[in-house]
């Protein structure tokens, strides 16, 4: 019987720090290593780190990482490793993965099926490569694919008829909601129609926009899972294949959804303040549920100490805003001040007097208000050196109920993708696991507090109309009449969809923030701000 | 012989609005025929508008662009029209262009190269066509191709040798300095070698950031170049082609390259204010060269009662500034309001004054200035829906000399995308035609007048020393070692650089702006923002 025991080194690198990623490859071969790993492998491209973007087209930074492959052949022997690079080759660049063993490369393969679409811009930057890659290692024959090869139809079974026996896939999958379940399904399927084993290696972490969820696999040649790895955590496990089947292991068990959402929003902030250099994070808490929210999980990623929150009341903040507000900083111990907007509020209104004069109140006054605290925030964040986070959801991005510099003033915005009915369920969630968020926050009805007794109502319709109306404009596609015809009212529907379609040229100035729908605002959904085009 | 009339439609189309763009099409068909013209030949995309990003995704769009198509083969039935459209075919979607005649469709054809670098997704939308299209018309056979498929080699041959004796090419060929002698260049010796008369109609206007210069020509078989339309115009002109060679005609001269940059820039302006829909636009003058600019160009787009200045000085203020900032705006015929910002910094140093206690002054007492400055613009950009027009400039785009939310306000950047020693060059161009920006804004050094006595060369290398580093890193992509080894400073090329670097998030909020170089910041230069890359 043979016997091979491979590692999945399920890590976590940093986009563009090509040293620093060779390390972690370097210490996460040696622990495979003391593991007894015969074999390690890495996630798609791992010497950049993924999505690399634009970077890829320094040659600067494409000859630093073909580099960076020949001296890493030299520095490990006894384990052979298999990472993903951009391979230049004469002018062309390749997606491609790499077998180092003993100083040498035992095998190259390029990555075929080039993925353009969503949030992925591969024909930018790759050409296609042409053809399987199969190697033998100590008797067994080994296929390599990356990513996208093992979504499309022929690449597997071409592999396996090129004389593979177990099946490796390196890849940079990205999280969404329900994502681990449609990824397991389509990818064992495709396993169970050629009949070879998979061994299935994703990246974690956070990356700008995208969380990548980990949920490494194995399955065994019909497809079966028989070893999965953690979600949103690093970890390096080995799997042993007897004559090139894979023993069953230990299964992480899937999160439920929404505590996958919850993670990844965890990880999206934790990863943006520590690969960005930040010292701590900060954020206006307003007593509503989204600053909530987001206190929550900015404590849970960074720790209390980390996190400093600013309550900035106006005349039409209400006592239970304020209540609440410390009510929340208290429970989960993050320090807090207290800086009424009034004094800036009063000078703007002074200095526009004369300007305003014979004008009508409007939004324009709301604003006002909204932007003392941007400044406010921004002093903060720039005197502190921390991360401004902004508070706002998807429902308002979408529809943009939110003032662009004032609350939508941030370097991160952790809940920007997270439509305001899951705001509520992931506020539940987390105060099912510990009671941080005041009841009174998550029942009374959400308002802006920018003007006498106003509530979202007023501007908008109620959240459980207009979050699945949205969910079928934005990340649907669906047209308006589409949504009409599923049973929503065409008063509604039009109200919705005029206000996404307007409120592009907001959304192009807003900060990043953590995708976990299937479509986000940014490289997800890419709209002319000067369009014609009225969905309605 | 044989006597064949061809029109160019040189027009400029609304992204997204069919109903209107249609209209369009129908009157300019209409002009052409009455201009005698056998066939009128449209832009890339006609229907739709280039770049039409992911309206292209949209079901409902796409069914509303192919069944334009029909309506318009019926609308039209004298002159045969050749216009550009996305078009559905089963479940792949294509960048085509149709010729219709006589209420039916004569011939289609499917763009064979799809440019997916630079500005272009084109993969991202369409799958490739396969074939040449060659049709007949009053004897003579005319093939089809599609923009790009002119500049790569092998499409045109391919055509010719299918039969064709003229070339039509339907273009969506974005603007930068020195493109239009390039598009030339290449496209003509490509003719040469071929050996077939062309004619090449792009599209003119702004969208968001690219504008379409127009310059459509026609050369002969050599790849002479026997007819030009003017740039930056509409206009709709008939060559004749006798026996397939075209008959020399007018020939718009080049225009100088300043003059080029100068009319995009105004011709960007004009477009985004009217296509969006806005009363006319606003702007900060703080008495330095960008400002004075930038009214000069919304006063040449616009028209000088359509454009409002806004005087914002300060304790830092410089009376020559104020004075300055005045008697432009008098040159001009502009109205202008003063708001001296103390009385808002003021509340804000006493709201801020306990939690920044004992902490020295920085730039984020700076910053509070610049965003009471955001926010009094802001405020008479929301009450009277003018756009806010923000003044910034490439080289402080590229290393961050700019304040979020702050200076960096607005909803369209025209400068962005120049840097600061064109600034000038396109300042002094403008005085050529008629004084408008006093010669002491030109001449004094440059301060952001944030802090007493600040002028820009305390905080970065002198912009003539700048600039042509940023141009090497930014727009060519080249190492530090390579601008070093140029005979640039260490140090300067350092600094530069890191600066670069440091400030891909202030960027990723920056309002749109006209692209006017080889590569602008944004659809061009795609960088991650957390990212361990250092280009130094």
């Amino acid at each position: 019987m043979s016997l091979l025991k491979i590692a999945i080194a399920q890590i976590n690198f940093l986009v563009g720090n090509i040293a620093a990623n060779i390390q972690h490859i370097i210490e996460a071969a040696h622990t495979a290593q003391e593991l007894g790993a015969d074999i390690v492998v890495f996630p798609e491209l791992t010497i950049t780190g993924y999505p690399a973007e634009d970077l890829l087209l320094r040659k600067d930074f494409i000859a630093d990482a073909n580099n960076a492959i020949y001296a890493l052949a030299e520095q490990v022997n006894d384990i052979a490793i298999v990472v993903g690079y951009p391979e230049l080759n004469g002018d062309k660049l390749y997606n491609s993965a790499v077998v180092l063993h003993q100083g040498v490369i035992l095998a190259n393969y390029r990555k075929q099926a080039l993925p353009n679409y969503g949030v992925f811009d591969e024909q930018r930057y790759f050409s296609e490569g042409q053809q399987p890659c199969v190697f033998e290692f100590n008797g067994t024959f080994i296929g390599l694919t990356i990513c996208e090869d093992v979504w499309k139809d022929g690449i597997i079974a071409q592999t396996k008829q090129a004389g593979a026996e177990i099946l490796l896939t390196l890849n940079a999958s990205p999280f969404n909601a329900g994502k681990i379940h449609q990824r397991e399904a389509v990818i064992c399927q495709q396993i169970n129609a050629a009949q070879i084993p998979l061994v299935y290696v994703n990246q974690i972490g956070g990356q700008d926009e995208l969380i990548f969820d980990g949920a490494s696999f194995v399955t065994d040649k019909q497809g079966e899972i028989v070893f999965r790895a953690a979600e949103f955590q690093e970890q390096i496990s080995v799997i042993e294949f007897h004559d090139a089947m894979p023993v069953p292991s230990h299964c992480a068990p899937h999160y439920q959804e929404i505590v996958s959402e919850y993670q990844a929003l965890v990880l999206g902030v934790k990863d943006y303040v520590r690969k960005n250099g930040f010292s701590g994070a900060i954020l206006g808490l307003s007593g509503g549920i989204d600053s909530a929210l987001v206190l929550a999980l900015a404590v849970d990623a960074l720790g209390a100490d980390k996190v400093e929150a600013v309550l900035m009341p106006s005349r039409y903040t209400q006592d239970m805003s304020n209540e609440d507000a410390i009510l929340e900083a208290d429970m989960l111990g993050v320090k807090y001040h207290i800086i009424p907007i009034e004094p800036a509020v009063n000078a703007f209104t002074g200095m526009l007097a004369e300007v305003f004069a014979g004008t009508k109140k409007d939004t324009t006054e709301e604003n006002i208000q909204a932007r003392c605290r941007g400044v406010i925030l921004m002093a903060l964040s720039n005197k502190q050196g921390k991360l401004l986070l902004t508070t706002g959801n998807k429902s308002e991005m979408s529809v943009g109920y939110a003032t662009l510099y004032g609350d939508m003033a941030g370097g991160f915005a952790p809940i920007k993708d997270v439509p305001k009915l899951l705001v509520y369920q992931l506020a539940n969630y987390r105060n099912s696991l510990s009671a941080v968020i005041p009841e009174r926050v998550i029942t009374r009805p959400p308002s802006a507090e920018l003007a006498p007794d106003q509530i979202d109502a007023d501007s908008l319709p109620p959240y459980d109309v207009l979050d699945p109306i949205l969910e079928r404009y934005v990340e649907q596609d669906q047209s308006a009449e589409q949504i009409i015809a599923a049973g929503f009212k065409p008063e509604d529907v039009t109200r919705a969809i005029r206000l996404v379609d307007r409120n592009e040229y907001k959304r192009r100035q807003s900060p990043p923030g953590i995708r976990i729908t299937s479509k986000a605002f940014g490289r997800d959904r890419r709209y002319p701000i000067t369009s014609g085009y009225r969905g309605i």
